[in-house]
Parts: C-alpha cells; structure tokens; sequence
C-alpha cells in the first residue's frame, strides 16, 4: 500500500495536548475515493526503513490540519451518511435545563453556571433512518453491501472489506457509528480483528470541567484508546457529552442509565421507561454510538447475589435492581428491549448490554447470579440482531486467572460469538492502586482467547477518579495487553512491530527504540536517567562462526564424509579444525558479535 | 496457631529505610524449639479480626529488635548449623584487591577507594563440610531428616514439616541457605509452595554506593521479594557483597562468572576454570546462597543463535559463547561440572542452572537454541542431585503467550520437576520503560502452570538501572503475578487474603482496605487525592430480600403447591406477594443495601 505523508515535518507536529512527540509521523493510506483516507502512525527508522502502526490519535496529530475543540472536527462520514439517502434530519427533541441536570425548581437557578460551556460549534439538526429503515452497518452487511466505514475499516486491519462485512453480518463484530456523529473514524471491534481498548472519562461535579474532559478524551485517543465512554454525572451531562462527541475521532459510549437517574434526582424507585427512553433518544440525537443498557438484571436474579462477598458492584446494576426491588416488577429495560432496539436501529447506536451482576470480588466470580444474567444477554442479543441493531455483550470484573476462559468460552457459546466487551478482569483483589496491573493480566489472558474489546482500569480503580496521569498508565496497560493478545493469536502484522523494535534494540538503535516504544516520551526519559549496563546488547552475532562454518559441523559432516572408518584421523581433522576457527575468532579481537557494518 | 504480638506498638515501628509502615504489625509463630520463631505481617483490622500475612521483611520491621547495618543482622540459624556436627570452621581462602576488582598493577593504587567500606561487623570464619559431607539440605531430606529450617518453612508455608522434607527429597523444591548465610530466615522454592519473588540488585561502579545497594536490599525486602541477587559488577563487588550478605533476612544469590570477568579484566578468552572455581569458593565462603552457572551454553549451540533475531542476551551465556569460540573447546563449566557440584555440596550453595540461551525477543521464543540448552540444563540436574547439590533451573526471557506454556510443559518433563525460576517473560517487545507489565502478565501465567520463583523485571529494564522506585514498582507487579498464580493454584489459604479484603471494601473500611493493601502508602495516597465515586460500594445487600424471602420464589412455591390447578388464582396470590414486598421496600427507604449494624 502506499502511503502519503502529512505534509508538515514530524517535529512540527502537536497533538492537541501542547506537546509534540518526536518520530511519530502522521500518515494516510488512499482508499478507493477521494474522502476515504485513513490515518496510520508512521515511524520512519534511522536504517532507511519504515515501520507503520494503526493510529488512532485523530486529525490532532496531522500537522496539516488546524484543529479547534470550540469548532469541533470535520464531519468526515457526512456525505457517506447522505449519499446512502436512508436517513433524514429532523427537529429532534429539545434541549432541556433536566439534560444538564438542573431542575426548573432548582434553588440553584436554572440555565448553566457558565454559558460559554454550551458547544459553538456549527449548527446541525440530528438525524434518523427513515420511517421503517433499518440504518445500521450490521442491516447493510446483512443485505450484501461494503459501505465506506466498512472499507475503512478494511484498511486499517490490513484484510479484506469483504472480510469486515462477513463479520458485521454474522454478528461476530460491530461497527459502531452512529449517523449523528460523523466525525469519527470508523473501527471495528471483533475477534477476527486486532484486540481494541476502551478508555473510560467522566467529570464529576465537583473534580472536573467539561475542557478537562474533552482533553481527557483526546489524551487517551493520542495513546491509543480505541473508543471512549463519558460517564459523567451531576451538572452540565448533556452540554459535556456534546463537546465530547463533536470533538471525537473515536466512537463514544455511554450509559443512559445514569442521565436518567440525574433526571429523577438519584432515586432509582422513581426511574420510568419513559424517563429512560427519552433520554436514550436525547443521547442517540447527539451521536452517541454505542450505550450499556443493563437489561439482564432480572427481579429474580437479584436475591441470587444476597450471599455474595461484594453483591452488586455495577452501578447500573444495583440502580436497576433497587428499581426491581423498589416495584417488585420485572426490569423496564427487558420489557421494553424489543421497542429500544426500534430506536437504537433509527440512529445506528450499537448495544453493550451491560453486565450489572459482574463479579466485584474473586470470591464471587462465576457465580449463578452472573451466569444467570448472560444467558439473559444471550436472549437480548437474538432479540436485538432481529432489529438489525448491533451488539456486544460486557464482560466481567473480578476473575482469578483458571475461571478466566470459562467466562469467554460461555459467553462465546451463550452470545453466538458477539463480540465480548470485558471490565479486565482483575486476577486478585488484594492490590489497590496497582490495579491497571492485577486487571491487565486478566485483559491480556481473555483477550487472547477472543474477547475482542478491553475496557481499562486505570491505577485509581477503587480508590478515586483518574487523573491525566491515569488515564495515560491505563491506556498503555491495555494497549499492552491488547497487542500481547493480538502477538497469541498470530493476527497478521502483529509481530512486525515487535521485530523492528528488536532489531532497532539488538542493533543498538537507541532513537529507533524509542520512536517504535508504546510510549517514546518515557523510554526516552528513563534511558536518559542511567546508561544501560548490558554489553550483551552492544552487539550482533558474528558471521564468522554462523551455523554454516560451525567447526563441530565440519569435523562431523567430515565423520559422516569417511563414513567413520578411520575415527582417529576424522578426530585429529577436526581438532585441526578448532584450532583453525580459534585463530580465526582471535583475529578478529575475540569478540562474539562485531559493530554492524553500516 | 498462636501468634506473638512483637513487644512495642506498630506505631513505633521502623522498617530500616526510615520510614514507617502503618497497619503492618509484627508477630511470630512460635515453632517446636525456643529459638525457632517465625515472623508474619499481622493487619488488625478495625472489626476486631486478625490477617496474618507472609513476612519477607526481616527484623528490620520488629520494633524490639535494634538493627544496625554495620554490625549486621543475628546468626539466627548458627546454633542449628553447627548442632548438625557435619561443618568445621577453617582458615579460608585470603581476601585480595583483585576480589574487589583492584589489581595490583592498577595504576589506581591498591585498596579500597575508602577504608570505611570494608565491613566492620564481628569477625568470623568460613564453615564448610566436614571432608566428604554433603551438607545440604537435600541430602538431609534424602536421609529423612526433617531440619530446623525445614520446620521453619512448613509454619511459613502453613503445611506440615513433612510435605516440606519430602518436596525436597524429591528435587522438586529447595531450601537455599549456605551454611556460612545463618543471617536467614529460611523460605522455600517449589511449585507445591506459595511462588516466590526475585529481585536484583547490583552497583555498577557510576552510579551506586555499597550503602544504596544494602538499602535496595532491605527495601526490596520490605515490600516482599523472597530472594535477592546481586549482581554487582565494577569495584569493590567483594565488600558489597559482604555488607549485602551480613545485613540480608533473605537468600543471597550471584551470577560468579561476573566476578571472575572482573579478574580478567573483561576478557572473556582469558578466563579460567581455576580463576571461576577460585570466584566460587570466595563467594561460598562470604555465604551466597544460590548460584547462576551457564553451564548449558555448549560450543555446539552458540551457532544455533546466528539466525536470531536477538542473539544471545544473557550476559552470562554471551561471555560463555565468546569463551567457547575463543578457544573453541567445550564450555568449561560443563567440563567441570562434577568438581563444581563437590563444592556447592560443602557449603550447601544451590545452584540455579541459568539459561545463557534465552530468547531477548518475540521473535526468538522456543527456538532450537534455547531448547537445545534446556535439555541439556537437565543433563547437569540429574548430576547435580547425584552429588545432593539443591538446583534449580532458569527461564525465559522474552515468550508470546502462547508460546508460554510449553516452556514450563518441557521443563519440568526435562528436569524432573526442578523449580524452574524465569525472567518473566515478556509477552511483547514494544514497550520499553513497561517491562514490569509487558512481563507481569508472562509471569504469572507461567507461575499458575507451575513455575516456582520468578525473577521480576523492573521499569527500567531495557533502558538503565533501576532505582529505589523502580525496584519497589517491580517488586509489587511480581507479587501481584505470583499471588495471582497461588489463587489460581488454589494454593491453600491464599484467598482469605482476598476476602478480607474484599469484605473490607464491600463494608466501606477504608482503613482496613489501605492495610491490607500490597502498598498501603500508595492505596492511602491515591484515595486520598479525590473521593471515591461508586455509590454501589457504600452499601451491602439488604436481607429483607434474601433468597428465603424473594416474592419470585414465593410465587413461584405457591404455584407448584397448588399444582397450578387454578393458574389465575396464583397469579392474583403472586401479585399480592409482589406489592407486598414493594411496600416493605418501600419501607425500608427504598435501599437496596442495608447500613451494616455495628
């Protein structure tokens, strides 16, 4: 394939965040129209060489282009969207002050604490699929058609598109892009493809602004989150997650469930389908693109966690299930599947149906509650394939690592290989602040037995909300689980990375090293801090005794040559040998691996 | 069993890095004599309850007991060695400059840089067998003899003296404690036990000081490395290693073939059976518990690695490999070998069969170099047991996962269940300055398949030399990975740990959580930094609702008692019982969890 450079030099490029990172090179490969250019990650070797690695940092990190977080990116899939002529925009649903989380009887006064927060950028209308239509990647692959996301997407995994749309049709991956966020650029999640990896954000009131978010968000994409979910809460929901979405190069997630709850002020007893549904419909107007719906938390599941050592651990969980409890009726979510996924089917929002019994402790992993709740999943998933809406089925938790492949070998089973969306999971409970750790083994194990998307925890899991630092600790984590999963499954490509970063360490490529790093900035650093003490490393075999001079396999092949009759002679040929080869290796100083010839 | 309080409160507590370690208590288990007590970390958690831990710290941590580097620690296990009768004290070998690296042709000048640095505790001498008397540990286990250090392990352990004598006999674990180290207090490596964790520490003449290097000791100690092995190059490696020994609660391990590059001023041709055998005796005599011998790199294999792409990483196997092609003869450590094992049997070294051959990349893992060198690692552990000298074997290095479990598979078949002791591995190349996770993940899925001790990786891997917090930070993930492998192993009583503190989590004892954290200092920090978001975590589930009261089931019940004969009556009774348990819901406040009674 051939590749076009951005068209500024490498030093010159900024990556949204202020900073620049040197040896990254932005790069596009041409698809078969002129709007269809996908970006890949560029590290151009001292040796001449190129190394080229999937990218998902966004037009912040292309030199050529000047980005804006108060215009928010080009809307890149527009006329893909318009060009198919199966969705129209509409009024939609007014905005309301409840969207932010304020109430019209709010002592705190109505409107937003500071206008400027309400999103600039151009005007747009949302829009659905036409009365009846199906607008999803899955009913497009589903009737034999390669959209323009699905060849993208295609490019980016180095197979072919039609491999992309057997996947998506099958149900085996997703595709998620939503018809109101056409600013992203398109991937696909499932086991077939390279592991991705979601980076979770979300202010709180109190902790963080809507500008730290949306930085949050392109910090996590420039280090390689895959996707992102918003899972803000309190104030100013509805204007955060439109700064997320318009400024996005990645699908956004999200869970409707905790809007809903803003809207009833945190009491889940008051939580109606209603409630719910239009919520569901104000965040699908605003292009989210895939949403946790915790549909398979059932009234009679819930007493099945009563003994266990950490009950519900999963918000949306224990919400739905005070709501069952709170009515002693069955889940609203389940018994209005069928009618939320004529909408998710409108807009082309793909489902995670959430795992609300997820284990929250070692003790509690494989339990009845959790295995109870996914063949509940497996349900929904027919139901939802039925409306052509795509889905992926969220994964546990807390696992210790021989329970790990019962829960994707299950799942697999249950959920007709849809793709499984896993929280880790963590192999032990006993170290907070490390728990990027315990959960990245977990992530790298399932991962290589098919989970196809791996949402991280960053080193705060447990103890608070993550910081810039976080962020960045769990993204690399995962990004090294992922790509060790992808290495155990032998995905095509995935081992060249590896091997040029090899070379470039045998080699003594110092810069080469730490421009093909996961992360150049800290390799560059901690080199920096001490010189390496490993002379091993200072050099590359010597041709001299390569396998074919071995003087052992010349008096042998001699032996072999004589047919052995005279063992004598053949062993004073061979002593003759070694001490022909111990001259040579003196002459040339004795040294087991010579400087590289340049 | 019963646990003794050590005397002074924790509070007083001091771990020898002047620092203080709140909620960790020390205690011991009393064992069969008066001087046989065993340590154990002790968190008393604010419900009244006790967690006993495994203790790796040493005095350092015991408020009533007075440590000072420059007298070093209690002979702890004097009194046993010598009750055995089979050791005799002797003149020793005279300590010269070049020990330490100085050559008395150095323009340098003889002597130490600084007096001060030769140390200063009590004067002693080197014990070894009596003439012809292997005095190890597997030679007693062989005879049936259950020894003081055995029934030390077995309390640690928490298994009876018996499992640990017959687990040795059979070489499928050691006991590393050289007769001239009664400094520590024993531990045990074998797959039936819990996995154990290596660090290494070692100056380089730059960059660190003898002082640093007895403090990366006790540090890494504290935070619970088993073993510790310093591979000290540069000057004065001799009197390092003396501070190091005296000073350290736990095994002592070394890589002899540095020291003896050292004497030849790094000129691997020039080096010599006599000059190695003479580096090991040094080193047997200060008391160094187990030794990496590259006695498997062979002449023949070193061609194998032309085609690598990495070569040959370890730097004990390149020094061999240049020495073999230098002379073109055999290794002479494999020459040697039968002399080498009379030795370590005087002083009860174990040897640790390094892996000179080890895979440095992905690309490398499992090739025929590397399983060539295994084989013939288990050559040399069948000799090795002939003569009663304890073994262990090393591994890799740098594995895809996999590739991982044929490692382990293929070492225990080969070496008749020897403690294999692996680097890892690392399950990808790409990300330099994470090592520690690119290879926790390797290492504790090798550690659930079997391995015994793994040694940790740290940060700073690849790129320098490790300082205090890359030493803590590699210690941590490698607990992390071997704790998850004993959960995996169902390795008895390793989750209590879990539970109590996932109990601890579920019922919102923060203090409790930090204490029963691997690092509370960081579990405390982090929390600390913002509050904690998960209004699911405040709560534990509400017995109104347990399984025996659930409206499903009573609905359910009453269905099947009336043999469904008036299905439409039941259905009214069950919908009586649903409002009913919504109400007493409601009355409850409508929380799904209950506060906990006190």
């Amino acid at each position: 394939m051939t590749i076009q450079d951005a068209r500024t030099p490498a030093s010159d490029q900024n990556d949204g965040q202020g900073e620049r990172t040197p040896g990254w090179h932005k790069g596009y490969v041409q698809g078969s129209r002129p709007d269809l250019r996908v970006p890949v990650r560029q590290v151009h070797l001292t040796n001449g060489k190129d190394v080229t690695l999937y990218d998902t940092s966004g037009p912040y990190t292309d030199p050529a282009i000047d980005t804006d977080v108060r215009r928010g990116l080009p809307p890149l899939r527009e006329n893909w969207i318009i060009a198919r002529g199966d969705t129209e925009e509409y009024a939609g649903r007014p905005v309301r002050p409840e969207d932010d989380g304020i109430k019209h009887t709010s002592p705190r006064g109505g409107g937003l604490k500071n206008l400027d927060a309400v999103f600039p950028g151009r005007p747009r209308l949302p829009r659905r699929g036409r009365t009846g239509q199906a607008v999803t990647q899955l009913a497009y692959a589903r009737r034999g058609e390669i959209t323009p996301e699905m060849e993208y997407v295609a490019i980016r995994e180095n197979v072919s598109p039609e491999v992309v749309r057997e996947e998506i049709a099958a149900g085996r991956a997703v595709l998620p892009a939503n018809v109101n966020h056409p600013e992203i650029e398109p991937m696909i999640i499932g086991k077939r493809f390279l592991v991705k990896v979601n980076a979770n954000i979300g202010n709180s009131a109190v902790t963080s602004s809507i500008e730290e978010e949306v930085e949050k968000m392109t910090w996590a994409t420039k280090w390689g989150a895959d996707t992102v979910m918003d899972l803000s809460t309190g104030r100013n929901i509805h204007t955060t997650r439109e700064w997320v979405l318009r400024n996005s190069p990645v699908p956004i997630g999200t869970v409707p469930l905790y809007q809903a709850l803003e809207k009833v002020d945190g009491k889940a007893e008051e939580l109606t389908w209603e409630i719910y549904k239009d919520t569901v419909i104000e965040q699908a107007e605003q292009g989210v693109d895939y949403m946790t719906v915790h549909a398979g938390v059932l009234l009679p599941y819930v007493p099945l966690t009563a003994r266990r050592k950490t009950g519900i651990v999963s918000r949306g969980g224990s919400i739905m299930a005070a709501w069952c409890l709170a009515h002693h009726q069955e889940n609203f979510l389940y018994t209005n599947f069928e009618e939320l996924c004529e909408i998710l089917a409108a807009y082309d929002v793909t489902y995670s149906l959430g795992d609300g019994l997820r284990p929250g402790s070692i003790a509690d992993a494989n339990d009845e509650a959790q295995f109870a709740e996914l063949r509940t999943l497996g349900e929904l998933n027919t139901i939802a394939k039925r409306h052509d809406v795509q889905t992926m089925i969220e994964g546990p938790g807390h696992v210790p690592m021989h329970k790990i492949k019962e829960n994707i070998d299950l799942q697999q089973e249950i959920c007709e290989e849809a793709p499984f969306y896993t929280l880790g999971p963590l192999t032990t409970d006993v170290a907070p602040a490390y728990d990027h750790i315990t959960s990245g083994i977990g992530a790298a194990m399932i991962a290589w037995w098919g989970t196809a998307m791996l949402c991280y925890v960053t080193p705060k899991e447990h103890l608070g909300l993550p910081n810039k630092d976080d962020v960045k600790t769990g993204v690399i984590t995962y990004k090294i689980a992922a790509h060790a999963a992808d290495l155990a499954k032998g995905h095509p490509g995935a081992q060249e990375w590896d091997d040029a970063l090899s070379d470039a360490r045998f080699e003594f490529r110092w810069e080469d090293q730490f421009n093909l790093a996961m992360d150049p900035v800290t390799a560059r650093e901690f080199h920096d801090e001490t010189l390496p003490a490993e002379p091993a490393k200072t050099a590359h075999f010597c041709s001299m005794c390569g396998p074919k001079f071995c003087s052992m396999k010349i008096s042998r092949s001699i032996t072999e040559q004589f047919g052995g009759d005279d063992p004598q002679a053949d062993e004073e040929e061979a002593r003759a040998g070694m001490l022909a080869k111990s001259a040579e290796f003196a002459a040339q100083g004795n040294r087991l691996y010579l400087p590289l010839a340049d």
